[in-house]
């Protein structure tokens, strides 16, 4: 499946840091960094539930926001990239 | 159709901090803020093309990114949020 992964984490005192830090770090073990807090994941759902769980347990409820989009298989490939865009290729994938 | 705007203005300097209100702005008028820089929004094929033509000549393309991903109608009831999400209502849905 694929998934982006949007997040908010409040870092106005250093323990917001350092969770900013560890779901970034988190996110990363999982997919590809676009943007500071945007991710492009592509998962089993297994995947999807642990991230989901680790993100859970990182953040703050009360203070940080995390978004999980599920999108349609593929769907990555098709977003229109303004500015220094990154082209993250999933799956593999190479334009020769 | 349903689009998700993301976007990352470098703020390093006082015309980045220009661009990037004007970037929410221009967000603001076609759909729902759920996190900084993170838009939900609803709109025809048309408002499509007036948002990146808006986009485009607003940011900076050597120094900012906006990233609008298509997704398929209705998929952004499908959020999983975690901590202090925003639920948006796009469509006057309301839940009784």
């Amino acid at each position: 499946m694929d998934l982006l992964v949007t997040y908010d984490v409040d870092t106005t005192s250093t323990t917001g840091a350092r969770r900013l830090r560890r779901v970034a770090k988190i996110c990363e073990g999982h997919g590809i960094r676009v943007q500071k807090s945007v991710f492009e994941i592509v998962c089993t759902e297994a995947q999807r539930v642990l991230l989901e769980h680790q993100l859970r347990e990182t953040i703050d409820l009360q203070l940080d926001s995390v978004r999980i989009y599920p999108l349609p298989i593929r769907s990555l490939d098709t977003v229109s990239q303004i500015g220094t865009g990154v082209q993250a290729h999933h799956r593999g994938d190479q334009i020769i």
